[in-house]
């Protein structure tokens, strides 16, 4: 029954965010231009993204000071808290500690704001007027909307038309904050005429949402830019504030943890929580194990190739080293929109690469009756993408009990799920499946990537 | 843009609940037993309650020790954080200092478990093995899952059945906790099987549902007890929890409020933030002036009748000295469901009576702007009851521009909107209207009254 919260006092907030890249022992190999093959520059970069967001992208600095506007929207929900899950503890009957940061207390109900409130902050600095973006299940979609609605932005959001009628909630809140979120294919953009006139009852796709938000950015070189919800180096680097918080309350609970562990779809709440972590195991030789969770339906990192590809599917990113399952991948329909993404970020690519951190598939009837004990034992009702990270670890708390050996595991809680509850039901109701993709269609769709360079 | 959050140490987190009867210049006057209109007995309500609620229900203690079990899991979310609301006091342009308790943050989305894991905690330590309650909106019922499951007791709420076709979101987030969730009128009980009967379509009422939450109670008088989720002083004794690390909030802000402001159903919340801020005015001789904001379609504080009357539509309650509109009265169907009650807790009716506090009713489709303006400048989304409390705080600040003098301001956010967003989507849509219910509508349900005593 007992959970303890590590409550950080508010003069010990983070004031910086955290770059791993200065600390790694070999860096990611650059970005290159997809036209020219060349390493991409700040310039290239400023054409679509704010230019300090092109300079963080390519930083080296190890500390970057988060500005004080942004820190104090920060402090509406953060610090998150840290808990100790003694609950689920007690129900696994394991030697383990079980630790989590909860990201869902923030009012979009995720960790994404921690990157949406900067991205925002510098575009308004800079004086761009409007901002666009696409969104998948709709969770950046809200932060973006939230964050640019709080500087005076006007914010576009192109939502993948199936989810848009799927999750009225997301529009809705979208909407509250001022937004304008369209389906996606809209009439608004080449791409998304396009695509409506070879398919009227097309249902979008993410790709073709990033086509349409990038667009409507490069149109308005003056006034607009386009933001992005995780993959980057930047993005990234923002959700830091999470694993350098956590690392503090860790230190609260007089606790260190032997496994860090995250769910993985572009790599923006994973990144978060491991790259403090990873600091000490690369500056202090600590050797704390860092576990990438990915859905065994979308198993970049298990079985995905490591080499250069694109970011979206038309090709407007970089191209970018990352263990990829080909951009023209399509993932089964699993409830974890979050993590249906082909690729992972350059950094956490090369980690795994090196052997720095380890990546792990999960079924997701696994994940989701992991998610149901953690909300009959916690109380809190997890996202279905942070249910990845629950079964990751039960799994490693359940080894511990086998080995009956003590074990101090934290995990990083991105999103509550009580906007995504049909997909409980859909569980609850044992209508969920499980599909793991076949060698060959991997196979496929990681081919095509010798077309691009 | 600054927002100035207060976060509560945990070694100073409150151990007790406050009882405001205590320090009343008056106590209310007692509950009667509807058969003999004898002053109600701890038996008499152990038949429906847990023993010690029933005990904590006629206390005049002051202060009642929070179990360690119960504080444990209010650290799953407590302290809930005390915020400057500085993005809405420059949106407003006021002299006046604004500070709003934000009861959004708990796992369920408002105050509501306060009560409810304690109700669940006595309950389980009496030996009870089912707990049943009826829900309108949904917060309550989900509160009672949440709590319940903690505590391995079954529950059982009955939901109005308008509310659970409406609002398919709150009864998964019950099935999710483990919780079975009837759309009431049902078949399991003689009241339902009758309202079936009369009605097949019918949509259901609060009472009813009531009605039947309670007979599945009194069918098992060995292992089943009923709760509730508002109005009986042992349900505003729990939330007292909220003023209370409001309190020592507003001291780390170096603040004392002028005026304390909650919106007003049974009482829970507005109960909840008030009774603390009211020991210093009886105390301390402290001139803190204390809002009950209540809708302008259920106007029971401002223009109800302060008399005895039931709790409930069928008389299972004690009489209760309270301001009502009768118990028959039917509110409009406005968006704030929590709001909907046709009378006030007697403590706060006595308060009123007295006048220790102030009321005020405010049109909903004043406090749908007021609640946009809130998540557009402080980035929360909040609850449609929660709106009317924000109301009333901009009329307070507003206020305090025109005269040109300092002034400050708490409020309570008792819970989040995110569940409830099609409020706003009617609201933005243009599709609000207000209610204003007739001299002659008033008269009519209170008459009524003349018959019960």
């Amino acid at each position: 029954m007992k959970t303890k919260k590590f409550i950080l006092p508010e003069n010990q907030l983070p004031t910086a965010w955290y770059n791993l890249i200065a600390d790694m022992p070999n860096a990611p190999r650059p970005y290159l231009n997809p036209h020219t093959h060349q390493p991409t520059t700040v310039s290239d970069l400023s054409v679509l993204l704010a230019e300090e967001l092109a300079r963080q992208e390519l930083s080296t600095e190890r500390y970057i000071e988060i500005p004080e506007e942004v820190q104090q929207i920060y402090r509406i929900w953060r610090p998150a808290p840290l808990v100790r899950a003694v609950g689920l503890e007690r129900a696994l009957d394991t030697p383990a500690k079980i630790f989590f940061k909860n990201e869902g207390v923030s009012p979009v109900g995720s960790h994404k704001p921690n990157s949406a409130v900067p991205q925002a902050y510098y575009n308004a600095k800079q004086g761009v007027r409007r901002l666009t973006t696409e969104t998948g299940a709709g969770q950046w979609g809200s932060a973006l909307s939230f964050a640019g609605n709080l500087f005076g932005l006007d914010v576009e959001v192109f939502m993948v038309r199936v989810s848009y009628d799927q999750k009225p909630y997301r529009r809705l809140m979208m909407h509250t904050w001022g937004a304008e979120c369209y389906a996606s294919p809209t009439t608004l953009t080449a791409s998304g005429r396009a695509a409506r006139m070879a398919d009227p009852h097309t249902p979008g796709s993410l790709g073709l949402a990033i086509s349409e938000a990038v667009e409507r950015a490069l149109e308005d070189p003056e006034g607009t830019r386009y933001c992005l919800g995780s993959v980057m180096n930047h993005v990234l680097l923002h959700q830091t504030i999470t694993g350098e918080e956590a690392i503090l309350q860790m230190q609260m609970a007089d606790a260190e943890p032997d496994v860090v562990i995250g769910c993985i779809g572009g790599g923006s709440n994973f990144g978060g929580i491991a790259f403090p972590f990873l600091r000490k195991n690369f500056c202090e030789g600590k050797k704390i194990r860092v576990v990438a969770v990915e859905p065994e339906s979308c198993p970049k990192l298990t079985r995905g190739s490591f080499q250069y590809d694109i970011g979206d599917v038309s090709g407007y990113t970089p191209l970018i080293p990352m263990y990829t399952l080909g951009h023209d991948f399509q993932p089964s329909a699993i409830h974890a929109g979050g993590l249906r993404y082909h690729g992972a970020g350059a950094i956490i690519s090369q980690l795994l690469h090196e052997g720095a951190i380890e990546a792990t598939a999960i079924p997701q009837t696994e994940t989701m009756k992991a998610g149901v004990l953690f909300a009959r034992t916690e109380g809190i009702i997890p996202a279905p993408e942070s249910t990845h990270a629950i079964a990751a670890a039960i799994r490693e708390a359940l080894q511990a009990k086998i080995e009956g050996r003590e074990k101090t595991i934290l995990f990083n809680l991105s999103g509550h799920g009580t906007i995504d509850l049909y997909a409980y039901e859909q569980h609850l109701g044992g209508h969920l499946q499980d599909y793991v993709p076949s060698d060959e269609e991997i196979a496929r769709t990681v081919q095509q990537l010798e077309r691009i360079i």
